[in-house]
């Protein structure tokens, strides 16, 4: 396995999105979150996506050059729309946007719409929870998996994320809708393995834990069945009428790939504002002792906390540097002409 | 099968409740809302849970006569202190203020500490959406569930709430963090059936559709796996920390039964507020077509939306009567002295 460090993939990613005709502070910054979602252990929306976000760059999927606008703003609660742009960038702006209401009144909700991937939802949680905020975002997306019931893609695999600020230890959930993503049935079957526990259907329509059948059928499977299918259809339609832009069905018609003018709910909360930082760090610790000191599956094992992973991930890949598929890395190396 | 009508069930449950020392018009609002339960299919939430309440009036662990108070304002949010009433009057004030705060500003957000059992989750949700409001609420609750990768219980099984108005079609997701409920595992043993998937462990710790088997060893599955155990996690501590209120690690230790002196949280939202009711019954509409005309999983099957079979049941029961399992009927009417 390849090592790369930080540095060489920050500047590798930005030379890339430079000549795809980005402007170079937007670069930077793109670049950068690519870089810590594989730093932080989400290859699938790290490097990986390098390729793909210079292709929607080239057939203007994606605006380079587009900037949020202000459509409406309603006190603590404000919808702009993303004009296209950058998905890193628009989403940045908007949970940037909602701690500051958060700052001024305790909370803030700010939506997008017409807006393009955020690539690693996770991102804009751990951004609001390293400043002390309490965050939950979301994004529709075009139809990507079978609601329960149906064979065909008709509901958005909807990225949620939940983020609590710590002291060091901020909690940061990021799941999407569907137990496994693509890209994890990906990797799976390239080791020639099997998946932990069923993750879709088969083409007799039986649950199977083979991630190569499921890439077939593309009936991926949602997380607790018909739970995260619902959620799914209430993330899409929440997102769209906080924002007024497009459903799952609208963004499918619009055809403008992966997550082509979607929508995004950013909501942040300044818990200090009603109660002390000892009554903040006390409810995390008490909580994650609850956990830690919870009897683990066998012996010697374990309890995490949602992030304390990403944090693991974090901190290994800082030192040893950022494990890379070859393939992909010598492709970003072509994208940037090195 | 016994089926009860509405009304008679209506009746015997708010004379239980006024025997157990409710003021009249708290043991009307609370009989409705357990009958409708029932009425709406959710029958673990409904009647079957009346014995349990009286109980817990009785041992003073809720009290009938406290009204929530206003503990912080800070414009369209506002926290309450619960004071322990009873959780389903304590629910519906708060999510109506969430409403009213709504109608003012677009938005409102509510939230309890210090409150008790709410009963069925998605009341909160049909009511908000039932007045054209966008829902999303969640409670905490005391440790009954092993998180991801323990064997004992440590995180609560915090049921979470998301409604959108609709003419005629309210879409709600009602959804705890466990895949089954402990009632869903009753009634399965009790009928001698199998789960339809995996609901949790048995002695050996290996996954088990026999519900016998996860009901002695206590450890059922959250939903998603990882995905349903992480969010637990962070549902508690944000209605913690949104409430100034106890975490799962504090419900427990306070020691007053199921829920008792929870947090939850109730936002509401007014669409109306910036897009046009066109708009929002396109969303909808747009919405549940896209699941209908998916390809069902089999021949002359049907893909649902969100609070689709809550509906039908509430259509099918108000019609036939409500089912009753004839030993809990039986105890109510005890109770009611009938």
């Amino acid at each position: 396995m390849t090592r790369v460090s930080f540095e060489v993939m920050e500047a590798t990613i930005k030379q890339a999105f430079l000549l795809a005709g980005m402007p170079e502070a937007k670069a930077a910054i793109c670049a950068r979150i690519h870089a810590e979602s594989s730093r932080d252990g989400v290859y699938s929306h790290g490097l990986n996506r390098v390729e793909r976000f210079v292709d929607y760059l080239n057939k203007k999927w994606v605006d380079a050059d587009a900037e949020p606008s202000l459509e409406i703003a309603l006190g603590a609660m404000e919808i702009y729309n993303g004009n296209l742009g950058p998905g890193i960038l628009n989403a940045q702006f908007a949970m940037n946007r909602a701690t500051e209401l958060a700052e001024a009144g305790g909370f803030g909700i700010v939506s997008l719409k017409n807006t393009t991937h955020w690539m690693r939802g996770g991102t804009y949680g751990w951004q609001a929870a390293g400043r002390g905020y309490i965050a939950i975002c979301w994004t529709n997306t075009e139809s990507c998996m079978p609601a329960w019931g149906a064979k065909s893609e008709c509901i958005g695999n909807n990225p949620f994320i939940m983020a609590v600020p710590g002291e060091g230890n901020p909690i940061v959930l990021d799941m999407a809708m569907s137990q496994y993503s693509y890209g994890k049935l990906q990797v799976t079957r390239l080791k020639e393995q099997k998946l932990p526990f069923p993750g879709g259907f088969d083409h007799a329509g039986n649950l199977t834990d083979t991630p190569g059948f499921i890439e077939e059928t593309r009936r991926i499977l949602p997380m607790g069945y018909w739970k995260g299918s619902g959620f799914a259809v209430l993330l899409d339609l929440i997102a769209s009428l906080l924002s007024g832009g497009l459903t799952t069905a609208g963004i499918d018609k619009a055809g403008k790939g992966s997550c082509g003018s979607c929508c995004q709910v950013f909501i942040a909360i300044d818990p200090f504002k009603w109660n002390t930082r000892e009554f903040v760090e006390q409810a995390i610790q008490e909580t994650i002792e609850q956990l830690k000191s919870a009897v683990p599956t066998h012996e010697g094992g374990e309890i995490y906390y949602p992030g304390e992973q990403s944090q693991k991930n974090r901190k290994e890949n800082s030192e040893l540097g950022i494990p890379v598929d070859d393939s992909v890395w010598a492709r970003v190396k072509e994208l940037a002409r090195i």
